[in-house]
């Protein structure tokens, strides 16, 4: 494990380790002015000295009182995600931003967020631990990156269960392709190791970000449930709950959120999120609610008072310094640290510079768009790799890595053989680019029909017995 | 009304209009630079010249960017509570103290926190309007303060109902008889004007700010609520809650909440409550959920939808800070600004200069008590402005203003021509020291034993049910 949170008693940022470190210095001094027993003083000043010691081996810098770390000081696990000199890419929970048309470097955000990489050996081992054939977005590296996945399998494998824990923004109505794939792995992983799962839908948060109303957050939450209940979750295992229901549903959620509160300083909000003095107070505490779900006892009705039960968490790599500070606060909390899997993020039709968004509709595939729309979009803004001219594509072959229909294709097509002819074919020019696309569009034709066939048998009253807080089918 | 909030277009602190004036020169340089259409260009730059006017007229100072406000350029009323240069007193939620014998001067505090004075005119309204001779606390400046009674009563008068709110911090088991202030002038206004009640117990805030846990501060809570009860409320008016319970029993109440919590910055709460970057961010939000209850749809049991619904909290002056907020936000979330009455404080055995510490068990009378322990803590611990021999007593008389004994009969006796004669007889030195205490310990100890028999009486049951969310006698 390259995770190296929670080395220094629980101090795991600089700026938390200064904190510490001023407050054993007020300690030390106020022990010496009230001429305290000598056996105090110097356990008071020995901590002092490891305390600094701490302090210089993770910021490479002494201590030095009133003068708190920068930036740049941050360790390599918790620094603010944005902004790491040297780097073209920016990934934090707003912006994800790259210059690279192959899109993010995801090794270097490994090391960068100091988490480890989905390599051969763990998808051999969930192979072997969960029985079955790994997911096409394990195999293809979708899901590249991961914390504690290793512990989440030794424990299953003493028969010791644990739950998942995924979620949505709902910032519209419409939802495109990209947004299922967190729950398309999410739904193999719950029928896989036949775990209970929640979903939060965090209209609470898109309240806070969005010029939207309350109403407006909680009807795209409900809209945003249907599409979720249509990737064939299974309801005896699955409970989808809106921030803005749910808070108010469940005092055992609040204590947690009270709890995470207390134990998070603005100052670390500060670092991990890059909030500023003017951000309102309900962005800066709002990191606590993305945080409860991860402990168990959030959920009575589920697991009723156990806060023992691992939450693994499939999401979004940029959703990360979440989990972080998550990681960070739940052992001072006596909770255990929740466990990740990161995935990569799906590109934008016009390429994988940016990550899509939902308010521009040529920017993706949406779940409500006509056969005509897909063929369309895909024929008309699809960013290709192939060459200006049939000859020169003929004679030099095109560029499968930046070719986002070709990405696309790595994300929905599962014969892995059939993927890897065609990326052979385009890239010696025996597949043109219209031919690529029409494969893509055969792909996500039926795949988007289907969807709206299933959303559509979703009724109202399928989606209210989905987020009703219940039992799950759990084994306590 | 001395109340001039909101006047500057929803910017009501100097730091809000600072920030308003930043984005609008952001606005303008963007419009010149996209060489956008004349009349918007100009339209943009009258609205920067508008609100540069309106922000020397509020500091005193011109606007200069990069130059943030700084705390003395703090509109009157919205200043930080503490701090303000050339005052001795410090008022603020966590925070009263005074050098002066006599206790805080409330004339300056009215000025500085731009509140009104409850003078004789309004007294004489009161006791018009609900047909009661008033309350000995305000026939005695006990609340001396108040922010839109005249509107309360004007709308009264036309029949619109209003209701109550007011609340305490459960930071031990044991309350003191000073905490009881706010509670017997609320019942009595609640008895007055038959209108419903709510009390809020901010467990919540209790466990963010103390060392203590959440199952003992929810105790704590409990604990409180029976003393409360045995005041005497009417449970057909009255829902008392604990916050850990409430939040997580009402989507309306953080759906409130999470409204309020939008519309603060924390460079807002920084200037009104003095919170720092090393505040955890529990802290930091919780302003929020104290402003909640202000609000009449965040109790939809007995208010149901509507928002229109006037609230009048009466409190220790102490807590004003978070109602300037709550008053400052209204309008903007589309709420009326509640009403307050304001109190003095009760003061420390030892004397006015500070509030009592629930945790000295020697600095005020506790509920718990028993006749000799109420007899004993007046006799030896009660500040006296008597003389230092009865000789001396005799001839120049004791000081009523700064003797605490007296100073707890003005809370206590009913009777005015009694309290004006003991003065009297004090003062000229007829009534000596001990005569005085003597007078104190009799009007108390049948006080605190009557209460004991009164809390006896409030079962589990009874707390339970004055603590279930539920319709209340109120004719909407």
């Amino acid at each position: 494990m390259t995770d190296c949170q929670g080395d220094v008693e629980g101090a795991s940022t600089p700026m938390e380790l200064y904190e510490k470190l001023s407050e054993q210095g007020v300690k030390v001094r106020s022990l010496k002015s009230a001429k305290a027993d000598k056996t105090e003083v110097d356990t008071a000043v020995q901590l002092l000295l490891k305390l600094k010691m701490d302090y210089k081996q993770m910021t490479g810098h002494d201590y030095k009182a009133g003068c708190p770390p920068s930036e740049n000081d941050a360790a390599p696990n918790n620094g603010p995600a944005a902004d790491v000199a040297g780097e073209d890419d920016t990934v934090d929970p707003w912006t994800v931003s790259t210059t690279n048309a192959k899109g993010v470097d995801y090794d270097k955000l490994i090391v960068r967020f100091g988490s480890s990489k989905i390599d051969q050996e763990l998808v051999d081992r969930i192979e072997k631990v969960c029985g079955q054939k790994p997911h096409r977005f394990l195999r293809r590296g979708v899901f590249f990156s991961h914390r504690d996945m290793h512990q989440v399998l030794d424990a299953y494998e003493k028969h010791k269960s644990f739950y998942l824990y995924t979620g949505r923004g709902p910032s519209s109505e419409a939802m495109h392709v990209g947004h299922l794939i967190p729950f398309i792995f999410t739904k193999w992983l719950q029928d896989v190791f036949d775990i209970p799962l929640v979903i939060q839908l965090t209209d609470d948060e898109k309240y806070l970000w969005k010029d939207l109303t309350v109403e407006e957050c909680h009807r795209f939450a409900i809209e945003n449930a249907k599409d979720i209940i249509a990737c064939g979750f299974d309801i005896n295992k699955t409970f989808i709950f809106s921030d803005l229901d749910y808070m108010g549903s469940s005092p055992e959620f609040y204590r947690n959120v009270v709890k995470i509160q207390k134990h998070v300083t603005f100052n670390q909000v500060k670092g991990i999120f890059g909030f500023t003095d003017s951000d309102c107070i309900g962005k800066i505490s709002f990191p606590a609610i993305q945080a409860a779900p991860s402990f168990s006892n959030s959920f009575p009705h589920v697991f009723g008072s156990r806060k023992d039960i691992q939450c693994l968490i499939p999401c979004a790599i940029d959703q990360d310094p979440y989990f972080r500070m998550t990681r960070d606060v739940a052992p001072r909390i006596g909770y255990p640290k929740p466990a990740l899997l990161h995935s990569t993020f799906f590109p934008a039709l016009q390429g994988a510079q940016t990550k899509m968004s939902a308010s521009d509709a040529n920017s993706s595939i949406f779940l409500t768009d006509t056969p005509k729309q897909i063929k369309n979009k895909i024929n008309k803004h699809a960013f290709s790799g192939g060459k200006d001219t049939v000859e020169e594509h003929r004679k030099y072959g095109g560029n499968a890595d930046v070719d986002v229909s070709f990405m696309y294709l790595t994300f929905f097509l599962e014969d892995d053989e059939q993927l890897e002819k065609i990326r052979q074919d385009y890239t010696s020019g025996a597949l043109l680019t219209g031919e690529l696309k029409k494969i893509l569009i055969e792909t996500l034709q039926p795949m988007i029909a289907q969807h709206q066939e299933r959303r559509k048998q979703v009724t109202d009253d399928l989606v209210k017995q989905f987020m009703t807080p219940r039992p799950l089918n759990f084994n306590l």
